[in-house]
């Protein structure tokens, strides 16, 4: 048989392949990532080290240690100390079910792509079952495993994405796509009992780039091109997409359209609706392919479903972005405002005038306060600013230390054009009563901005709870909104008799409004820390939808949410999307009990 | 029986409406139009007077009598005398076939609604039959009609549309949604043949504004609310809409979003994608409500399913849209371009720029022609204009007065960003052998901007064929595909003797593209005139398909482009369409025959 008589060969080259992404997550070999590009796009590029598979990133990719000790120290005065927590288990010691493809689906599989394109070892399929959220990495690293996909595949091209879709139609196995697996709601694991068995479709293949038209500054990719790489790309060329989320190191362009994810400089690339203009997805009943540069009017557009379909709907696998040629000039202050209200008058006033700082960021009191910290009262830029707002200082401007508020702006364009919208920026904070603070502490933003998540990797390993939310707000509700949540969370934490820091800052500021994000860190609960996590971030989301915001501005549905999604939507809603997704995968094998309302048509032909 | 004790009351006011519809459409009678505001808001708004029901609008609206006759003087010169005209039918000689309700259809609508909201006179089913093509206006002027809607209802809230639609799917009627009754595509035309009889559903009567968020900037309206009510209100409050269709003074905001249109100024007001906020839509199954202020990343959108699809999936009921304060300073100035390509490389560089002028509009030879010869010789400012491009100067400056374009460009915001951008944009035109003309050009446009389909009825009139077509272009392909057209076009009309004008405009301009609107004038073929009009347009749409373009930028898909819309569908995207419209209207009640794929569910319970 054709198919047989690859198989040696295919094992071989597996092999290499499967030991080449397993030590990626298990270090020390260094991770084949490319050159990670400033994001800012200026200074040469350097390759980041080895990252773990029970962690968000790479070993060294965080603060440098004194500034972690820094934080872990405000941390413990501030909320007691958290439980000795244990290290992570080590990938041998873990006991993995067995995966459930039989023989005759891994050699069809096999048959369907190039060589060393599926796998079915342990710890390939475990790096590919979790996402990053605080519940996944308490799952990996006590290895207290809920599911496991059954095998990976790697396809390299729309074709092969294609024929992987027909074979699971087929066999009746669930298919998950998988981008970069830094779904913080559970968005990419493999839920057991649909079907016979699931494979986790990874796009770690599809990573090229296709076309560049300069004139009408578009671009298009393979949809698992990451962050760094598609930067990396445009820059060299001249442009930049400018889609910066928190998790650009590691995350992909197919998810950012899947998730419909925004980036942190909302005014400057603008919604994901206007940078994204085409998409090529891979469905159980065909291929879609829609470009649309420009507007039209031809009829409902089925090209909008397909962000935020979370993998439900189809595989994306090419993407077309509008970019821009990377800016003349680029320029971030820090302004401290004497309290919160100030702060998000400014940053409103900045969003609905004429020349928008492409990035307004502002930190809660907690938040500040955390930030200031952390940053120590060291020799360089942060001891500066520390010198700055000492007491005496704030107190001559009435500032209250306990309230004041940090907003980070930045600007870019020409020189003309930035420093006419950043004199406008000053005199909005002025007239807020704000101070400014110069460069400093932009400077450490635009160095570590993608570090939280490492940072949070220290704290998880010391012990404590780290959590996030996110909501957006119309202006008039961004701070009740907010203080709906800190009630909301406080009145948790003493039920549970949890300490908690809840730190909130206010993003993506658009003319109608603007993000919260919240960070929430705790000791850990050494009796049930799922269980405490779980019951703060569901005491916050009740809080949010009570305050008649939506669940979720930028992390997603996944398997998290879908409770607060069931809520949200209408009747009519779920019938007409359970009626697409009939049309699309009858079968349902798309990342299911995901996003998208199932069961509602034919049962599939599961066994 | 409770209807039918309120049946005469029901007689005597309905005919009071009856009368005041239909008078506004013969005149002499006021329209009930509000006062007309200037469309750039600037100064006093006046009441426009009557309007016809064979024509496009009110008499008296169009340009100075002296401007038209310039226009015709031109047209006979270029291409030779039209035929002779027939004057428009009067609506008493028409003999109009009976409608199809019956007594209890009547009576059972006439229960649900308030007084005088359901009318099955003739006059009023004729003028909710026809959108204002000018295949429209031919039908209407010969009284050869090929369609009547059998009814129209008024309908006054969401509620009262959700019970017409309950009855029309209990009875067997189709339901088609009426606007302003602009379309250039037959978008409102009622079909028979689907199911018993066909009532018109107008939204005349949902005009409210609903609410206004000045902190957010959000506007809701009920979706019948037109152009030029709706600016007035935002005006009145400070704020701007700034949407500015051609059709403008009397489409409908709801007309907007099912139409998915486009204003002239598309970098000021944005994509429809960027300033619609929610709406609510009636559907046989429910209705929805969506309102999005801010992104959010909950799923798939059904929204966004809805602008383009109408009238096929609902009759869309309120609308929320984000304003705008009226802007400090406004200003506008004509450019010359020695060619179109010089034309287009400033249209481009200013769209792709930092400081984008919100209106770009470039006149292709043809058309600036046609617009300085309608502009004459006078001593007003378009004299001077005159002077001032007289040949020798032109000479002097190289320009060729066969190969010449007309840009007209238009800056808002602060005074200091109005100076700044306009700066820019003078450098840009320089840069591109561009020749200031000042505001002379610019102010007749302002003034005159919503003139031309009033020009249109003048020359229709007169015995002239008038036919639009549109597409939108990558600015790489701007100039391949106005050329395509341009030959399809010309050789069209070779192969018809019929002698042709064809002005070709650009505008509509993005960082990608922009739209190219091409005007068709030419004496009207006596033996078929009918025949002549859609041969051009045939043959234009063709041109554009065979270059890659889509079939519409902003006049929408309706009766008339239903072929081209399947040509472009790919049967995945139809499968999708399909089921959406089974889910949301089984028997497929709404609109018939337009924009979405029918026939494929299971049929409806026609007799």
């Amino acid at each position: 048989m054709l198919l047989a008589s690859f198989e040696p060969r295919t094992r071989r080259r597996y092999k290499g392949a499967q030991t080449r992404l397993v030590e990626a997550w298990q270090g020390p070999a260094p991770y084949p990532f490319p050159p990670t590009p400033d994001p800012m796009h200026e200074g040469p590029a350097t390759a980041p080290p080895d990252r773990r598979w029970w962690s968000w990133g790479e070993v060294g990719r965080g603060l440098p240690a004194e500034q972690v000790q820094r934080v872990k120290d405000y941390l413990l005065v501030r909320l007691g100390a958290p439980p000795d927590a244990a290290g992570p288990v080590t990938i041998s010691s873990l006991r993995l079910p067995p995966g459930r493809l039989t023989p005759e689906d891994v050699a069809g599989l096999r048959g369907l792509l190039s060589l060393g394109a599926v796998s079915v070892e342990s710890e390939e399929r475990l790096v590919h079952s979790y996402g990053r959220s605080y519940q996944d990495l308490l799952s990996l690293r006590s290895g207290r495993l809920h599911a496991l996909t059954d095998g990976v595949v790697h396809p390299a091209t729309a074709e092969e994405v294609a024929q992987v879709l027909r074979f699971a139609e087929e066999r009746d196995l669930a298919v998950v796509p998988f981008g970069g697996g830094t779904s913080l709601v559970g968005g990419v694991d493999p839920l057991p009992g649909t079907h016979r068995a699931v494979v986790t479709l990874s796009l770690e293949r599809m990573v090229d780039p296709l076309s560049l038209d300069e004139v009408g500054r578009l671009a298009r990719f393979q949809a698992g091109i990451r962050g760094p790489e598609l930067e990396r790309y445009l820059n060299e060329r001249g442009f930049t997409l400018g889609h910066f989320p928190q998790s650009f190191e590691r995350s992909t362009l197919g998810g950012w359209v899947a998730t419909r994810s925004s980036g942190d400089a909302l005014r400057r690339e603008g919604e994901l609706s206007q940078w994204l203009r085409g998409i090529a997805v891979v469905t159980p009943r065909g291929t879609l392919r829609f470009e649309e540069p420009l507007p039209e009017a031809t009829g409902p557009d089925p090209f909008a479903l397909f962000p935020g379909s979370e993998g439900t709907l189809g595989v994306i696998v090419e993407a077309t972005v509008a970019v821009r040629p990377r800016p003349e000039e680029t320029l971030y202050r820090g302004t401290l405002f004497p309290n919160w209200e100030s702060g998000v008058a400014a940053g409103r006033e900045l969003a609905q005038g004429h020349l928008p700082p492409f990035l307004f960021r502002l930190t809660d009191s907690e938040g500040t306060a955390l930030t200031l910290e952390g940053r120590g009262p060291g020799p360089g830029l942060s001891g500066r600013v520390r010198e700055r707002i000492e007491p005496r200082y704030l107190e001559f401007k009435h500032f209250d230390p306990a309230a004041m508020c940090l907003a980070l702006q930045g600007w870019e364009g020409t020189p003309e054009e930035v420093s006419l919208s950043e004199r406008e920026a000053r005199r909005v904070a002025r007239g807020n009563g704000g101070l400014d603070l110069g460069r400093a502490f932009t400077d450490f933003w635009r160095r570590e901005r993608f570090a939280f998540p490492h940072l949070r990797d220290e704290l998880v390993e010391a012990g404590w709870m780290v959590e996030t939310l996110e909501t957006a707000a119309a202006w008039s509700e961004v701070t009740g909104v907010a203080l709906g949540v800190r009630q909301a969370l406080e009145e948790r934490a003493r039920a549970g008799r949890w300490a908690l820091l809840l730190a909130t800052h206010l993003s993506h500021v658009t003319p109608s409004g603007a993000s919260l994000n919240f960070q929430l860190i705790a000791p850990r609960d050494p009796e049930d820390a799922p269980g405490q996590a779980r019951g703060l971030v569901e005491a916050g989301l009740e809080a949010i939808v009570k305050a008649g915001g939506k669940f979720s501005h930028h992390l997603g549905v996944g398997r998290d949410r879908l409770r607060w999604l069931r809520s949200q939507r209408s009747a009519v809603e779920t019938t007409m999307l359970a009626t697409l997704k009939q049309a699309l995968d009858p079968q349902e094998l798309l990342n299911p009990g995901k996003t998208l309302p199932q069961g509602e048509g034919p049962s599939h032909g599961s066994g």
